[in-house]
Parts: C-alpha cells; structure tokens; sequence
C-alpha cells in the first residue's frame, strides 16, 4: 500500500509498506479520504510538538474510510461499515488526561494519510450514511471541536445567541451546530467580501470588522445589550479580552484559537462571571453525538476542495494560502 | 374591577373588588388573557389540595396583561411592558423548594382570573412580542414545564429523539421546544386521527396506539433498537414502565403526568441506567430562557379556543371535555 | 497456571491452563486477591443472564494484583505497579453504554479467579497504596457503585444528608465516602443488632426498622422534617416508595438493588420533584477519583473474611449465609 | 436608632433614624454584628463604582442579627429567629445576572451598618446556631463567594486537590470548605511566618512564596506532577498565568481576586482544559447549602478582631493595615 511519511519539515514523501493486519480488537480500514488541519501545518513545518515532530511520521489525524477487516473480538463494527477514526482514539468519554494527548493520530502517533490503517474498534465512529467519504474525513478534528465547545460544556440552549469568528473550519462547522440547536448566530469577520458567504451558510448576523469601530459594542447592541451567551473563540490572544466585552454576564467563551499569544487581564471576566473553558477536540461520545445530529439534520460540511492521493503537498499549500472557505480535502486510493 | 371566585366546588362566581395598589417592589398588571390547566379543573372540582381550595379563591394560574403601573423600587419592568406572571412568583432560579408552592396562584395564592393583579416584580417575566395576549397566557404553567422537561435538567441535544405522548398542552409545547432544539421527535396517541395533526405539528414520527401491539417496541424500531434519549412522561402511573422500555440505555424519563396512579416495578429502570425525574414547572430563569427561545423562532402556541371573561364557566367545561387540541383561553377585559 | 471455571448452576472447578500472553496494549497481571458480589452468587447459580451463564466461565469480576508483564504501547502501567480491574473494562468514561456490559467480567468476558489474567491497560487502574491486595480486591463493582451513587450524579455536598440501607458492601463503602465527602449519614437496618456497628463505622443516626414504626416519618423527623437529600437505594422494588417519602423535594434515589421486584406508584415522587437515577458500576474516571478519595482519607475497606483460593466454594457458601459485614475475599496466589 | 453614613471617601458619620417599618414581605432585623470586607473598604475610599458612591449610602454588605418583626406574608422566618442578609438579595438560585448587582448591600443599596434594617423575606438565611453574631457575620460575601468557588460550578469532590492563596477571608473559608468535602489543601503565602497558622488551620502543605524558586512547579510536584483540580484564585492579573501552571488538565480556577490588573496570555488555558470561572458570591441556595455544612461540621469562621460600633473607623483602618487573619468584625447594639 501507498501512505506518505514526513522526514523533515516540509520532506513529505510517499512510501510503500504492508497493509497492516488487525489485532484482536482492531479493525482494518481502508482510507478513502483524508482533511487537513491547521494543525498539519504545523507538523508539516516541524513546528507542532515541543520536542518536535516523529521521523517518518504518517500524517493526518483526519480521515474516513471503510472496514475491510475485523479482528476476533470486534463487536461495535463489521466489515463494510463507513467509519472515521477519533483524533484521539484513547478519549472515550469523561474529561480530558493528558494520556490521550500521546495518541493523537498525525501527531504522537502515526496518522491517516495512508491507504491502509489499523485502529482499535474503540477509537473508530461510524458516520451518518448521507456523507461521502471526503465530506466524512472533514468530522474528527474541527467538527468535534466545534461540538465540544457548544454541547461538552453547559449546553447551549435553543434561543441563545452564539459569537463565531471567521470562517475557518471549526467557525462553520460551530455556525451549523449552533442553527441545528436553535441558537441566534452573530458572525464576525476581517474581510468584509466573506459577508454575503456567511449570511448564506445561515448566520443570522454578520459584522465585518474592518467596518465596525468597536465590534464588541455592536454585537451587544445585536442583542439588546445583553451580550452573547457562547464565543467561539478561534483567534484567542488578546481577543479573548474582545470576547469577554461581547459576552454576556455568566456567559461562556470556549477557547479554541492558538493564532494569537497577545495577553488580556482576566479581572473583567471576574465580575461579570465569565466562564473560559479551553477546549481540545473531545471524546468518542461527543463525536457519536454529534454524528447524530449531522444525521438528522443531513448537514453536509463545507468542503473547498478536493486534491488527489498524488497532489498531498498542493492541498498543503492551499491551506497554506489561506485563501479557503471549508475544508481541504485529499483523496484517497479512488481507484 | 371584576373577578372570579371560587365558593365551594363547580361555585365559580363573578364578584367586583377595588384595583390592588402595587407596593414598592410590585407591579399592577391589567390582565387581558388568562389560560386553563388540568390543575385548575381540579382546583374547580375542589379536588386539587389536601386541605381542600380556599373559599373564595381567585382560580387560574396563568395569564398575561400589560403593567399600568410600578412601584418606587421597580428596575425590571416598565409601565407598557407585556408580562405573564410566573406560576410559583418565589422561584426564581435553582432547584424546586418546597416553600415555593405555598405561592403558586390560583392554589395556595389568588390566581389570575381578573382584571387587575399585582406582582412581585421578579415574578413577572416579559413576554416575546410577537405573541398576543392569548398566546402568552399559555406560557406559565405548560410550556414552563415542558421545558423544564427537556432543558431544566441534562439538557436535551441536537440529534436526540424525543418521545412525546397525546396532544395536551405540555405534549405540545414539548414537540415544538423539541424541534426549536434540534431533536427528532416520536410522537404516540391514543386516538388514530389525531395522528395528522401531530405531523402537521411537526411530529417526525407518529404511533397510533390502538393500532401499535407493543409501542414501546415500536418506539425502539424507530431508533434502529436503541431507543429515545428522552420520555416527556405525561401519563404517569403504569405508562412509566412503558415509557422505560422506549428509553435508550442511560436516557431520562420527565415525568410530569398524574392521570394514572397505576403502579410499576422500578427495578428495570436500574440495570439500564435510567433516570426518571419528577417535574413541577420551574423557575424564572427557565421561563426567560424559554420566552428567548420562542421570540428567535417566532413559536406561536396552539390556541384551541378563546372564550369571553362573561364565560368563563364554559372554558372550564370545555376542557373537561376533552375534546380540544392546544390550550383553551378566556380574555380578560377585552374593552 | 490455576483458575476456576463453571460448569452448570454450583458446578465450580478448578481447571490448569497457560498463562496468558499481553498483547501490545495488554498488561499481564498476578492476581493476588478476589472478592466477591451478590452478582457472583447469581452467576454461581446460573440465574445471572437471560441466556445464562457461559460454559466453563472463568467467574468474578472483583480482583487486584501486580503486573508482571507489559505490552509493547503500553504506557499507563509498568511492571510492578499494583492493580485492579474494572467491571467493564471498556467504560472509560462519559455515560453508561449497553456495549459495555458485554464485556463485564465474570459475566459476558472471563472474570478474575485465576492466578493469571491479561487486561486492555485502559480497562486497569491503579490501587491506593495503604491497601493489601485482599482490601484492594473489594473496588470494582460495590466501591465504584457506591461512588457513582453519591458523585456520578449532581455529586453529593458537604452538610447534606445521605440515607443508607443494611450493611452490605455498597452501603458500607457509600457510608464511608458519604463521610469522606462530609455528608451527614442516616442508615437503617433491618437487624437491630447491627447498631453498634453501623454507629462505629461513622453513622450519625441509625434506625433499626423492627423498632421504628413510620421509617420514612422517622428519617423526616431526623432532619426537622426536610428528608435526606441522597438514598443509596440497595433494596429495590416497593422500598423505593420508601426511600421517597425519607427524600427532600428535589432529592435523589440513587437505585441500585434489585433484591426485590415489588412495585411502586411513581406519581408522588413527581409533585416533589424527585429524581430515581439507576445506577450500574461506573466507568474507569470514577474508578480513579475514587481512588485518590480512598488513599487521602487512608480508608481501609471492610473485609469481613479471606479464604485461601483452595476454598473458594466456601466463599461463596459464605457469602450466600448473609452473616457477612464487609467483603468476602478469596486469596489467590500467596505462595 | 443609629447608623453609619458615607458622606465622601473616608467620611463616615454616625446618623439617626426612625426605625423602618417591614412591609407584607418583610422581616425587620435587630442587627447585630457586622463584617468587614476588602469592598468596603473600596466603597469606603470611593472607589467602588464606576459613577461612584452614593452620598449617604449606609456601608457594608455583611451583617447577620435577629428578627423582631416580620410582614403579614412572612412564611419563611419568625420573630426571634437569628439570620443574616445575602450581599446581593435577589439572587435566589441558578446563574447570576446584571440586575442582582444593583441590589447589593452598601454598594447599590443601603447596607447593615445600623442598629435595624428591613429586607424581603427571601433575601434573609438563617444562620447556624452553633454561632454567635459576630461569627455569623462574617458569611454573606467571604464564605458563600468560597462556597460558589468549590462546589458551584462543576463540584469539588473528595480526594481532589484544592490550591489557596494567603490567608484573605474567602482563602480560609476557602481552605475550610474544601476540608469538609474532603480534598487535600495545599496553600501558599508570601510570608513565611504565616505557614505554621495554616497548617494549624488544616493545610495539608504550605508554600511559602519567598524561599520557593517555582511555586507552580512545587505545586505539581506535590501532586506527582499532575497538578491540582481547583485554584481559589483570589490575587488575580498574572497570577492567574501561574495559577494555570499549577493546575492540571481540565482542572478549574475558580476567579475571585481583582487585587491585580497584570495580564496573562490565554492560550496555555487552551490546550489544557483548563476552565477559568469568574466568580461573584452567590446565590441563597448556596448560602442556605453552606450553612447546612458549617452546621454539620460545628465550624467557626475566623474571626480576627471585633471593634465596638462607636469604632467603626477604626475597624476599617484594621482592615487597611492588612495584619489580619480572618474577619474584621464590628459589633451592633450590644446593649
């Protein structure tokens, strides 16, 4: 089988190797489709983990494909079942150990940018039949995350109103569970041209920064002045301080972001019992869930684009470019 | 101004009484629409207390007016403002404490079914503007509860089903807030022409229960064998059991119903890990949330009938005809 | 190596077989000490399951030891480190599923009665250190039971009060973290010639039932007529109507027993808001909080008598004697 | 009777007054002690809110004393019965919202630093009889804002690790509180000479700031690397940088303190789980639950000095000094 190994940042080169074999409780899978993350580019780039990233690491964390084999004590799956392994397979509910961390797929462990892989039947989630392979290798990082930030904590209610910045995957992928839940959305973004893109995916509120003197004040004048209940916050920094301003008292900021390292002072968040809850992915029971209410609701993830198996490193530069709105794709073994 | 009274059982009489004046932290609501309750067909019948109902009780529990005037301490409302009161004044937040129902009205205190009362301010909530008076009268005691249901404990999440029984009004508040929240719904009924006007409610499914052998079985067929995340348990009695074998391993059970007194063997609820919670309306906190949820989906409860304050007597005999669908309301002072 | 295996309903044998091999994610573990359920006993008689008890069953869930051999990506345990099981070694945290009572041990997978045993180290924790490997041996079912009872729900606070029932192992260990937690304790007993030791094992008010007219009134009285907060329910059936009337509005029945099938109206438990939470162990997250709750306070289970691994049908008839106050433990391996 | 006045920063006048009449609602309280904390001493400096403090304001929000009359609606207390106020009375239970802050006692509203005050029934806790008045006194803020801390967001459990800081009001009722619950303390301090008061008051270890190179760092250590599960966070500003190092994943800092403005960069909080909670007293609920757990535990607050009412400056001058432990407290009408 083919898979693509990282030797170096930026050396991303494709290698040949055995289809592996499953253990007792693993299951075999072949890989149809693979999404990135900003977090690939930051393995890609040698810059992810303190002590650096795997030689020969497989990366990814994630993908979707479909079990051809089971080992002799599998129950959860069978053969030809559509799946899509956790970004931390060890993570089955309950709060986050740092012990999950070391199994993070693409990161610790070797990860989904192979034609084949092997995965305990635990940390594999089937996914809702109405998705193909690529729209399904969107779900385990950004959507659970998304998920995470709205549901894992206190839950986010129908009639509540939810901050979300930009258009990143994790922003969309908040935008869709936020309307699936009955939330108001207010959206913001620094490109004022990406206005009429988000009114269409469904936010009922859309504030360009750019154009928008103080947006903390304009989201709370969106809302009587109240403030939001939910920020997703994505950019983190010194905008965590912006989000405690457009949130509401006693409201909830989940802190998602890594682009910024800018500072705050946390006192206002005091007195007007803010909740900070930083969020990092989540568990199989939320990823479940949520695959739940992707069905229902035959929600189909943004998807920018699709590169071929061959093309790795071109989706890699797209994402790169920044340009995107959804996610970056790369397909895998179509033939 | 006019009111009613109760003297004795079925001595429901229109008496005339000065306008209350509002202390410093009250308000004086001119009522325009007051809603009826199962409860308030037995308060009628002086089935309701164990110490009987009070002679000359004010009966009816919710309603809704606009405030003609405050008092010097009032910061929550204004003269204007379009209120309902809530059913228990003195709950205004947190778990159910006993002292509360010493104030519910039209029980232990006078109720609303006349055409100036005075108000607690903080037991006074504003209603969403797009309903009429008659619409918000339907709030207090039914949609209260079947929110508490669904949202007052381990809140309900997109891509959960919920099972709803009958078309009383908690039945249908729940299918609506349901909806508003992302979840699939299941509904049963006893009667197999209401069946249609469960779908056109929304319903995404529907069992006719004379027509169903095992419902519960039924129920769990619709679920792919897991069964509902949540039971908005209106029946009670004997119906629990049942309402435990449609629940998913780990689901909740609302039980709110007291029309059976039938019995049930609680030991399977145990293995499955299931939780049944008692449900006594709720807060303020949840009427607001509730009240946020249905202006972003301009919800409009379902009104079967709207009967003149001069007949009163003929909206109660109404309801306990049985033959309504949606809640059945007399307007106060429509001159 | 040695292990006991059923064949038929009391048919208990002692079989030879290999020591097992750990797999790359599988610890190797020396049992040192078996304990006994009233679970156990069914298995032993064969009524366990609905379609009985699996031919040459390897029994017991309850079992401690050391590792004396670790998989190649093992990397929570190391040899040497001392051990338990779980019940279900899958339940890793996040609510209960039914998959995971499939892996139960003792019951759906081979259980602990063997002098060797391999393990998933996810399905393994850590035991405190004050404990010998008998003390140890009683945690995973009727210790992590009991915690799940009073922290697995809205978790228990210091100054409420906790009901509970006998001197079995759940109530015994829900006594002791009940204490730890700094609850008040009531418990009843149905042998009045256990006050003492309940009263020496920490309650603060014990009520023998044969001397106690109106149990539930009496519980009521003990707490100026509140009721308890928490019922550690072991009884089951009929009982549970009990524990409602002894319950606060807004209480909690955690129901764990089963030995009665007796039937209850739950329509009181309504009105007062009660909720009935059935409980069934808990998963690996409990299994450790409790732990670190166990090693902090330096508590020492109640065992009530070991017997060496050659008697284990001895145990058993022990346990079935009901003279038993604490855990019945089965040594296993001293030499 | 007589009262205190603010009359400009540091203006504090004896005045007299009628004594207030309760209305339907209310109860009339014989005050008879009072407790100091640092906001007042704010308030007092006129410093406290953002459009200053009102002239005339009647300071101080903690006070505790007995009821010597009630309203004719009074169903919650009788005469005789020994209370103390809320800080802030409307704020009956669930999360806190904007319109409680302006009824906070000697801040928006008039305080208890006179010989009687009025207050709705609803906003009036008992107190546990174990203590005296001036013991009494000392809960509103302080200790129900420790409580809030501990057990009113996700609980604090029994063999947790709680993380205190000095020896401020809330830090001891902090370190109290998290003993009756069971969890191990660690405390830290930047005198060194306070370590062995700590311990005395229950500290299972003591950091003493200046003679530790690392405090996080010895922190995890002290916790086998993990970190701890709940930082009462009373200093705030970049603290709350350091406080996020001592932590462990997906543990809690509970915010308290504004003592620094100094900033900190989030994203640590991020990849961590860690949630940080803004924290501002709390509800009745809590204050009522905590009085259950300081009754069962026959607990005394701290109390450092007791100032006769004549002295009332000299009170706030103490408070200034900040060579306390434990609470300020100033006698009421003792004759």
């Amino acid at each position: 089988m083919r898979r693509y190994q990282l030797f170096g940042p930026g050396k991303l080169e494709a290698t040949a190797a055995d289809v592996p074999e499953p253990g007792a409780d693993e299951v075999l899978i072949r890989v149809r489709a693979v999404s990135l993350n900003f977090r690939d580019l930051m393995v890609f780039g040698g810059r992810y983990a303190q002590d650096g990233v795997r030689e020969g690491l497989v990366p990814c964390s994630d993908g979707a494909g479909e079990i051809v084999a089971v080992g002799s004590r599998v129950d959860r799956h069978a053969v030809g079942d559509r799946v899509a392994c956790q970004f931390m397979p060890r993570w089955q509910g309950g709060p986050y150990e740092e012990i999950y961390g070391a199994s993070a797929l693409g990161g610790g462990a070797d990860g989904m940018l192979a034609e084949y892989v092997v995965a305990h039947q635990d940390g594999v989630v089937q996914v809702p039949e109405h998705l193909n392979f690529a729209e399904a290798a969107t779900l385990p990082c950004a959507a659970v995350t998304a998920w995470n930030a709205l549901y894992g904590g206190q839950p986010m209610l129908p009639g509540e109103t939810v901050l979300l910045e930009g258009t990143g995957g994790v922003s969309l992928f908040a935008l869709a569970f936020a309307r699936m839940g009955g939330a108001r959305t207010i959206a913001i973004t620094t490109r004022a041209q990406k206005r009429d893109r988000l009114l269409a995916l469904g936010a009922d509120a859309v504030l360009a920064i750019p154009e928008t003197e103080d947006w903390p004040a304009a989201v709370r004048s969106l809302t009587d002045g109240r403030g939001v209940d939910h920020v997703v916050e994505v950019v983190g920094g010194e905008n965590v301080a912006l989000a405690g301003q457009a949130a509401r008292n006693g409201g909830q900021i989940h802190l998602i972001g890594a682009q910024s390292s800018g500072q705050i002072d946390p006192t206002p968040l005091r007195r007007r019992n803010i909740a900070l809850r930083g969020i990092y992915v989540g568990p199989r029971t939320q990823f479940e869930a949520m695959n739940r209410a992707i069905a229902h609701h035959a929600y189909r993830p943004v998807v920018d684009r699709v590169f071929p198996f061959e093309a790795a490193s071109d989706a890699f530069a797209h994402l790169r470019a920044q340009a995107h709105v959804g996610k970056v794709v790369i397909e895998v073994g179509a033939a």
